[in-house]
């Protein structure tokens, strides 16, 4: 289907803003989270947790709390086996030390016990002897030769030769004369930037309940991105066949990609295995903010050269990630992502990933673009300054667009980031006045978008309704949206269909809720299977009318007599073909499984107006609009709570948002009144401007929508910032002692 | 495939005594039953049960109760809406009376409270005014003209006139001049029976937790045959949508029909809705007795000429069945089943259906079966008796076989019933000599088996294992059989399948797990989808070899390249499939779904030995043989499991149970202590002697097994104890003081 084709088509179904199914559970307190499951004979888990950075297990002396009345089980990093995957083992050892703790708040033991006070004291008679090991939680001291080893013999061998023993993986992307392009600008900026680490700041603290059986088998249910990924992780760490292990997902309270591993899950089942009874584990916050994945922080340098007419002739970015005390692949998707707004001669971006005493990395929104893109747009932005361009215009002189070769390797095809910028150059905010202390950033931004192994049940009740059974956990809406397409593709109304999110032994596998794929992978394999499920109905109609099955068409959610027979027979709806369907051949199914390809990268811009007050430092955000290429927007609502809550967490990120650990190695603010996410009262209202521009790979031109929206606020905070007080901000987050800092040494540099 | 291709067959996995997936965990109690279920906000429900046979609710007074602390909600019959199909209006009028109470324990009110002990103190405080009405419990009277009506306008014009208005439906089976047979015969013998409603007995009294939310949706957990059947007429009852209502089935605790209805989920459901929060009823021993449905009462009428050869020439039955207060066809079944051992020439069997304040019946193992055969097989048994004739060779004579026009209409295919007899007759408990006051009676058996719909998923795990999502609950070991069958196709080992019972939103339409369907029509299913997913497997084979997926060949649990490329390259087993299936397309998986014919129908033989004490009347069954032709047995323990379980409760049916009404229309027996099932010091061990007669009509030959064996008990105790006291009992269960009456009765009458 052309994009003509696509704009032309009129949908019924999808485009409109229904009712979420799962929203009255959630408001009146009903639904199902992590920790609202419980089971006959339950125990409480609790885990002792490291007070120090880095430091070798000496001994675990659990003899005292063993004798505690209640206290049923206990685990130490002993009681795990073999692990041959790295990366599984990896999460092993984060979910409980070994020999050594690598963070603070690293997990170095768990008990279970009858209740949770009696867990809580129990804990406190764990007597854990530590040989202290020096330290190191800031990435540039990580860098320097002498620091302190995290973990030995992690280095692969891309990794360019004479640097630390914590920098583990190298990468580089890119194509074109750097040297040439560089010759050829009018102006070369060259900047260095940082950015803290952050947490994604859900709302519900990981919680799950494990029930492992005297003959081995187990259930798990547990609040996740993906319950799937659940069962093969904890299943490897346990030593399991995956058959042997269901795992349900519980409603989530955010995830944002903090739940696409595994934390107390492992933990839980070998208590649960150890003890004979199910066990529950709830996190505290401060837990989470400990022990949890946060995201890497990083340092960067960006260069880039651009002639006075705007165009950029070269460009360069190295990327410095630590993801905390164990390897992490995210530098690279930031390396790849770093440039992709661009369409460039000559680019390069290189990445390092270093290792830190800090907890390790999880995903977060667009895992590595936010931090790539704020360091190359900041510097397009000082660019567009220095020339006195329009920053707009020379994103669109720039602009990646059809036949690009995108920085990271691919072509692109029919992507939307022009008409995107079109949109924000167009729109009145981009014109709105600003007054004295304000200025307006604006910024770029990208994300990949993901398909991936996806399976979908569809089952046509006897009463006419339709049940769709998928895989992926509900972060974003997701079972309206695939109801619409559903409904849709069956021609029936949206509230015939309901879609529920199975467990790992009802559905196969499906791959995690992330990376933006499930409206546009599930949504593909509920189409696939509703055209699966028509093709029977078509059949079943053809044998109540004694016709061949070939001449028989759906339409409007009806069987229709075709060709020959066309007007033979009246319409057959959905409902009489399901009420027919036990005399018939059965009930009526449809199903599919892929492996989805053909997710369209999306682009955002963002316009962001601040007001700085220079006494204090303190930044407001006055307006924020957000531009997004969403593909066809199956659920406009939710496509505009995905590009306002991304903007939000953006802006978080840039102004106030950073973990923050003192000189002993430990996290001096592990909850949510020392790490400060933004407010209600802390953000004006985001417009949200979505722009459809279908992407090819899907039947309705569905693009994903989720992460895209996180990767333009930093630099769209940061540039505002730096144009309301004349000084180019280049670290991370804008906290107002920061900025106050930052507005003072430039004074004073002026009147130098 | 014919029988001797079937009896060549080579089975690996099927015929495997292998463990029971739900063993460990029933033994050791951690398997989630009915009541095992909680939720957050839960509230206990509570129903309050009318203490008359028969009487019309003036009013109902709930303020009271209203006022007590902890109540949160009440509900009458009057909060039930308008239901158009007449049997689920029957079964809502069941679960909460409307404007009479039908039957001793009828519920006329149920309360939701925050803990159950409130809810019971509720209870008292709601006032009903009752205008209580003639009542009768008894088949006999309420045939009488002047019977108390129970129901108006309940009679269907079937019903040949001038009967009582209790008489609510006629039915009629036959072919052949009765006339001429009977003139033709040199003795007839016509008889009169009676048989006493029975339970089922299961363990677990009904429990389940309803949650119905704000917007209407509701989730239902609960202890069930059938969580389709839940949904469907739940959902009626409701006025919801069937995808608006998720039912998940418990672990069972025994159902044996019991549980393939509803009695208090609409209930709980409507508790919920009112109150907006979960509600959880578990109804206590009595409330089971009192309110669940038990087996119908009958008395019948059996008339059977025969030559002195021992061949019948007519045979005729009139059966009278009371299923309680609402209509039921129950006496069809047994109408069609009565005579089904038989190949005659001349037969009719008439069944009457009559109302009595009684409980709703539910179905019990071969529903309908069981008294009619008795009365039949007790006839023959005379037959025998009077020209000396051996008992099984009369029945060889006359038994039905291939070709044989059956009593109710259909000719049978190959069926093992001849094979059996002649098994029975081999085995040397025939021929065992008997002592004094010791007698033998025989009986044959049949049941008809279902297929019915039902959907099968199969997910090929991507580390090789195999997930089978099956909807019928577990109540005879189908997890394992169900497994054994898909192991068997898919040519793995059995402990790599893992077959789990979904819930309704995750899997399509499944009939109730009866009729002896499962192992039949699951495992077709199953078999189906394993097919589908190996074809699958192949393709992808193909794709990784760069053939043609037509050359591929599926052998001993790998894909093999065949015809032109057969030896190119070596087998790619599912295992290794498996792991590559993401990069060859996304997951795999087969599915199925079916209204399964096809089912064959099975016979039973049993051989009974007892011993009667003529001074006390007790009798105690010596030795117990049966005999049965299951098709294949695909997990023997199972099996013979079935025909044990079948044998030992229809000795408790023939010896011991009934329901006791007193004359004030009440249950005088509602308990274990005084409605007596047979223990294990009241049976002997069960000889099983399974015939393996392959059903045509399944790809492994499997036929049902569950229900057949509860047939023939009744009628060869009550022969054997006819035998051993040398008169000819009629009416069952043959307690004690009946038998002792019996034999007194008779020394009188030999003494007079």
């Amino acid at each position: 289907m052309s994009f003509d084709e696509y704009h032309r088509r009129e949908f019924r179904q999808v485009g409109r803003r229904v009712p979420r199914p799962d929203g009255v559970d959630k408001v009146t307190g009903r639904a199902l989270y992590g920790a609202d499951m419980t089971a006959p004979g339950m125990l409480w888990g609790a885990i002792l947790r490291s007070p120090h950075a880095h430091a070798r297990i000496r001994s675990i002396d659990v003899s005292e709390a063993l004798k505690l009345d209640g206290v049923k089980a206990i685990v130490t990093g002993a009681d795990f086996g073999e692990v041959e995957d790295e990366s599984i083992r990896d999460i092993r050892d984060n979910c409980m030390a070994r020999d050594k703790v690598l963070y603070d708040g690293h997990a170095v033991a768990a008990l279970a016990a009858s209740d949770p006070r009696v867990a809580r004291k129990a804990l406190k008679l764990i007597r854990v002897e530590y040989e202290v090991l020096p330290h190191v939680t800031e990435l540039e001291d990580a860098m320097k030769p002498d620091a302190p080893v995290v973990q030995e013999g992690r280095v692969q061998e891309t990794v360019p030769p004479g640097m630390s023993a914590n920098v583990t993986s190298y990468c580089e992307f890119g194509h074109g004369d750097l040297e040439a392009g560089f010759a050829a600008a009018d102006h070369i900026v060259e900047r260095e930037f940082r950015t803290a680490a952050t947490h994604q700041g859900y709302i519900e603290p990981h919680a799950c309940l494990a029930a492992v059986t005297a003959d081995g088998k187990a259930d798990l249910w547990c609040c996740t991105q993906g319950q799937y990924m659940v069962r093969s992780v904890c299943a490897a760490i346990m030593g399991m066949e995956a058959s042997q292990l269901r795992v349900t997902a519980s409603e989530i309270g955010g995830g944002f990609g903090g739940k696409t591993t595994v934390f107390i899950e492992p933990v839980a089942l070998m208590l649960s295995k150890k003890a004979g009874r199910p066990v529950k584990i709830v996190m505290s916050r401060e837990e989470v903010f400990r022990a949890t994945g946060p995201t890497v922080h990083s340092r960067s340098r960006i260069r880039i050269g651009m002639t006075r007419d705007g165009r950029i002739t070269a460009a360069e970015a190295r990327l410095y990630y630590s993801g905390g005390a164990f390897p992490c692949g995210t530098v690279e998707m930031g390396a790849q992502a770093a440039f992709a707004c661009y369409d460039l001669q000559a680019v390069r971006s290189q990445g390092w990933n270093v290792l830190t005493n800090r907890p390790k990395e999880a995903a977060y929104r667009a895992p590595g673009a936010p931090v790539a893109i704020y360091a190359v747009e900041s510097v397009v932005d000082e660019l567009c300054q220095h020339f006195g361009l329009d920053p707009l215009e020379v994103r669109l002189k720039n602009a990646a667009r059809k036949g690009t070769k995108s920085s990271y390797g691919p072509t692109f095809p029919d992507i939307g980031l022009v008409a995107t910028l079109e949109a924000a150059k167009a729109h009145p905010h981009y014109a709105a006045p600003l007054g004295p202390n304000q200025g307006r950033g604006i910024s770029c931004g990208f994300w990949f978008n993901f398909g991936g192994n996806t399976c979908v049940t569809l089952n046509i009740n006897p009463d006419g309704t339709v049940s769709v059974t998928e895989g992926n956990p509900d972060i974003g809406g997701s079972r309206a949206s695939i109801s619409l397409m559903a409904a849709e593709e069956l021609g029936i109304p949206y509230d015939r269909v309901r879609t529920i999110v199975a467990d790992t032994a009802s559905l196969g596998y499906n791959d995690v809720t992330d990376g933006s794929r499930v409206t546009f992978a599930v949504g593909l394999a509920t189409i696939k299977a509703a055209r699966a499920a028509i093709r029977v109905m078509c059949e079943r109609a053809a044998r109540i009318w004694g016709i061949d099955p070939e001449a028989v068409e759906w339409k409007d959610g009806a069987a229709v007599p075709a060709g020959p027979n066309a007007g033979k027979f009246p319409p057959m709806t959905l409902a009489e073909i399901a009420a027919n369907s036990f005399r018939t051949g059965g009930p009526i199914a449809g199903h599919h499984e892929v492996n989805a390809d053909g997710a369209g990268v999306s682009f955002g811009v963002h316009i962001c107006d601040v007001e700085v007050d220079p006494e204090t430092g303190a930044t407001r955000v006055l307006r924020y609009t957000v531009f997004q290429d969403a593909g066809k927007a199956v659920h406009p609502d939710y496509v505009e709570g995905q590009m306002q809550g991304g903007a939000a967490q953006g802006i978080g990120w840039a102004l106030n948002e950073e973990y923050i650990y003192g000189a002993d190695g430990r996290l001096q603010n592990p909850g949510f009144l020392d790490y400060r996410v933004p407010v209600a009262s802390d953000l004006p209202p985001i417009e949200p401007v979505i722009l459809e521009i279908p992407n090819p790979g899907h039947p309705y031109g569905v693009r994903g929508v989720g992460e895209t929206g996180i990767v333009p606020p930093l630099a769209a905070v940061s540039n505002a910032v730096s144009r309301a007080t004349g000084v180019r901000m280049t670290e991370l987050p804008l906290s107002p002692p920061r900025v106050l800092a930052a507005i003072r040494r430039s004074r004073a540099t002026d009147g130098a």
